[in-house]
């Protein structure tokens, strides 16, 4: 089946949908985005999503050219249109197309992209064997809880990763305070409890973090937001990465460090299973 | 006479230039530019602009498809089919269009784009009574020098400026050191000579910014090139702005802060006096 996008109030094949070079995502990386996961045709967090779109979007005062319900049908139809099993929904939206100048530019249309694609999978093995992190010291600017499209800098670290051999990399202050991963947030385990960064600047308030405190309540496992040295997560005994296509995924290593023993780690396991439970349900 | 643009191999009217939703430019801000003015036909300082573009690039690790050469007579060709007395070119280039994955694409041929629109004019008054600015902690990237489509932060920035009644925003960081300002970099003049931020991370080396250093030290001016405090601004006989469009531009105010005696000082007209000299000659 074709990934399809939606833009300018029209469904086409993705290969053909363009925007103008003038376009301020192009040029000023002036736009914002979202990435939502639907299982079985069910948006997965959709409202929470959503808010964080609007959210980023106030942050940059950008108007955003459709109302929440709008957005819902437009998805909607678009995840019926593609008809994948699972669809990885992805959002985007800047402040249109207007000859180059810093300023905002006056009455003009922004931009308001969709595209729907087949959820990517990671394969099973990966799953049961875990990852490798590398650490790279974070470089972005200081709003890094504004989901915009101004994503140079993860995606050089990202690709560093992949050229070590990693599968992400962990982004951390000079002081070797852990922000998060170049495209998930990261987690801990110690002693039983469930640990992440706090939510700050420097870090996006991931929804499926969200997902992951609250299923670990549900679970009866203790949770903490705080800061996070990088000593700590060398020194846990489990750590793992939560993300809206990757869920949770499990680390085995970081740098040169082994975690924990090795192996990806009971409490990453159930909170994996039961975010999968959830998001296999009619519930989700 | 018409803006026009250059796009895989062809010119055309800027409105009919498109790219791909998935161009890594529109959804990562993966990609770098350049800004060149053309005086009366003659591209001014290009080579500095041609090979700041390949070091941007090779920065962060693209590869531009076009060689120097190629560059360069696609700009005389652009300049020639636009037409216009001066010509503002600018250049951008991406990683090119694919599937959105924060992984280099493999095997992607990158987005080349040229623009030839006419050199924007500031206004005489404008340049006779000199323009303010506001300060605003800098919020952007640690690489700063590299010249990327990343812009968010800057534009901004800029956009406070001018809601507050002001020309540009300086940039400095939180302990008061001055960076650039959003689009330009900046000067004072203390005691006859002329000083700017010292080349780092967090500015961009501008080209004219170097040209006022060379340009300077014709004038028996001299330069420094040090760690710049606000107040030292504040306290200067003279602040301008130096960029390859506003060439030097005079300030009279920081904030609620009138410089020397809130006139365009001497030394910031004879600058722009010489610059703009050379750039009407055919020497340029």
């Amino acid at each position: 089946m074709p990934d399809i996008a939606y833009l300018n109030g029209s469904f086409m094949p993705i290969d053909q949908a363009t925007v103008s070079i003038n376009d301020r995502g192009f040029v000023f990386a002036d736009g914002i985005y979202e990435v939502i996961v639907a299982y079985a045709g069910h948006p997965f967090r959709l409202t929470q999503h959503l808010r964080r779109l609007e959210r980023s979007a106030a942050e940059i005062r950008l108007a955003i050219p459709k109302s929440t319900k709008q957005m819902e049908e437009l998805i909607q139809a678009g995840i019926k249109r593609a008809g994948f099993d699972d669809t990885m929904i992805y959002l985007q939206v800047t402040r249109g197309a207007a000859p180059r100048q810093h300023a905002f530019p006056e009455n003009v249309q922004p931009t308001f992209v969709a595209t729907f694609r087949e959820k990517p999978i990671i394969p099973a093995d990966k799953r049961r064997s875990g990852v490798n992190l590398i650490t790279i010291e974070d470089r972005r600017w200081g709003n890094c809880f504004v989901k915009s499209i101004a994503l140079l800098p993860n995606t050089l670290a990202y690709q560093q990763a992949r050229e070590a051999g990693a599968y992400e990399a962990i982004l951390h202050s000079a002081a070797g305070i852990v922000h998060e991963c170049s495209a998930s947030n990261v987690f801990f385990v110690k002693e039983g409890r469930v640990i992440t960064p706090a939510k700050t600047n420097k870090n996006l308030h991931g929804i499926t973090r969200q997902v992951v405190l609250d299923f670990a309540e549900d679970l009866d496992i203790e949770t903490v937001e705080a800061t996070v040295s990088l000593d700590s997560l060398l020194e846990a005994d489990e750590v793992f990465l939560s993300g809206t296509t990757m869920e949770v995924l499990g680390v085995i290593r970081i740098d040169d460090h082994t975690i924990g023993d090795g192996k990806v780690g009971p409490i990453t396991e159930r909170l994996f299973q039961h975010l999968s439970e959830v998001t296999q349900s009619s519930s989700a």
